[in-house]
């Protein structure tokens, strides 16, 4: 990753020092804070992503509506700054609890909940153009890896292709991890466990060559963070493979063009040049997997119809696949693919899909 | 483990050969299965653990009443003695979607939903005393482990001190590692992901030579397994840490006695030595963090009351702890030691409570 720890240092002391000089001169001391509700999320056609657009909000100490978010903004940063002094990582839950005190003399609370000290670090990553991981909080860690690749994480050398059965546990802070040697041609992620395990037994990252990543899901942002530094460093392309449901596509589109809710952080932390390998509801009906579908439920629908409302699916094969689900009223899981045999994916369906660069954008 | 897969086979073996000898001899071919509901499931007070009864089922191919699912334990027993002859796992959802068939000729489905398949699972786990990963049947991964430990797992050497932030991802057939050193004296295991990332951080099992597991809430059945093994191979003593509730105090439950669901292979899960380091409510009082606390809810109440009348819980160290939950009406998470300071329960909290031995049986 570029930036090095010292550059949140010194944004955190920046922030603190424009506090300090308002005071000085007698201002009210106050800070920007870029908006991210709605109507300030775009979606750049050009680099692909949800990012945030210009409007900002003022957040001041004397003003009776900001005063406690302007004390708690201003705990919180000193609390990571402390963080990355102590060379240390901790949950946002932890940092709740650590940061909970009542005033002395009142009755008052610093916080009384997580759901006012979370939105505090965001406005932080916001403000700093920082990540929540650079200021040393740590994310609920989820996802899994295999592959040819060397890694140096906190001084131990790590080789992703020597962890037999398990494979390397994604940890919510990557870009402190240092890359030794990456030997592959893609990565491939796939959103569910089990289908990690079965591509990870028969060796499929061996035989194809590519780095295999497990979500469990949704990715999560350590996840994500990996896909998109193998990306941006390496060149790899990369391939997402989901279940052939709304869902699913979701999972996709979040890594390739990142969340509504995480529209801050998208430039550093989705992968616009991932293409999805499967599963569409034309491959239901191609590899004849009928039998195995579920049908849709009036949930899916809703959703689907979101899905084709969104600015990221409008392209003409998405809209195809997203009608024809509708159309059916069917889904499909990953696992729909052993009604063809145990090894039918990892020995056809995704070599020949891979063979036939046969992906939807 | 002690059951080599030629074991497994042999067990398959043996329950076709006992339907051939019935067609043989004339007679209905049929199985017998012990009974797994509620009132088949006792707690035994000698081994500490949940375990079934003699009471069993006949069930019998010509019987309008068995014959599907007669059928179906065939089907799936075939299933898997295939798997152990191309040495390869899988996961029950695939298992499912792989057996899958329609009858020729008719609308009749082999399986309609996994709610059919996985029973028959359970059943054949039961029948034959075998694990459903020796059938080599996958369940959902979850956990992870650090520690001065080496083992190999398929044909990789791996050393659970030397995988920098990320720990191994414990996968769900631990069955077949081998543990080639194990350098420890004790095992802590901890219900929450980020206390595990905590204490990683702080090096806990390198300053105190444990083996550290995270489960992620409630412990999967890799996690339980390997726990096991490392206490009954090892004779290493294994001390629980969750939230300070009565989900937390299951999840210890569960670890040390089994669970109901899965009575008939507690046995071979469950660490009946185990022991329950924290978090108590004596230690919300004894380390000033009721500011910390969340108030219980009626259905936390609720289940303390249950917890108080399990079998496994009659003892005055839990009777009292639980009693005090429901009068003071609090809980608390692991997160809250935070408030103490962040390298509290890492250098002051887990160390004492071990130095003085302060466990709950």
């Amino acid at each position: 990753m570029v930036m090095v720890m010292n550059d949140v240092t010194k944004k955190l002391n920046s922030l603190g020092e424009d506090i300090l000089n308002d005071i000085e001169k007698g201002k009210n001391p106050g800070m920007e804070i870029p908006i991210r509700s709605l109507s300030n999320i775009i979606y750049n056609k050009k680099t692909k992503q949800l990012t945030l657009g210009n409007k900002k909000l003022k957040r001041s100490f004397f003003n009776v509506a900001h005063s406690k978010k302007f004390m708690q903004t201003l705990l919180v940063a000193a609390f990571c700054k402390s963080l990355v002094k102590e060379n240390i990582h901790t949950s946002i839950r932890d940092m709740y609890y650590n940061l909970k005190r009542t005033f002395p003399g009142s009755k008052e609370n610093t916080f009384d909940q997580q759901s006012e000290s979370d939105p505090i670090i965001v406005d932080l990553e916001v403000m700093l153009n920082v990540l929540r991981e650079q200021l040393r909080l740590t994310t609920d860690r989820k996802g899994i890896v295999a592959g040819n690749v060397v890694i140096r994480d906190r001084g131990d050398l790590i080789d992703w292709s020597k962890l037999g059965s398990g494979g390397w546990s994604i940890p919510s802070t990557v870009e402190e991890v240092e890359f030794k040697k990456v030997d592959a041609d893609f990565v491939l992620v796939i959103e569910k466990n089990a289908g990690f395990e079965r591509l990870h037994e028969d060796k499929f990252w061996k035989k194809h060559n590519c780095i295999l990543i497990g979500t469990g899901g949704q990715a999560a942002r350590g996840a994500r963070l990996l896909i998109q530094r193998l990306s941006s460093e390496f060149g790899l392309p990369v391939y997402v493979f989901t279940d052939g449901d709304p869902y699913g596509w979701y999972i996709y589109s979040v890594i390739k063009s990142g969340s509504m809710s995480l529209a801050h952080v998208s430039d550093r932390i989705s992968t616009p040049n991932a293409k999805f390998i499967g599963l569409t509801i034309t491959d239901i009906f191609k590899f004849n997997l009928k039998k195995c579908t579920i049908k849709a439920r009036e949930v899916d629908i809703k959703r689907a119809g979101e899905l084709l409302k969104y600015e990221w699916f409008q392209k003409p094969e998405w809209q195809k696949e997203i009608n024809l689900m509708i159309e059916k009223g069917v889904k499909a899981e990953i696992e729909a693919l052993s009604h063809r045999g145990l090894k039918f994916m990892s020995q056809t369906y995704l070599p020949e899909k891979i063979k036939n660069k046969e992906f939807l954008p």
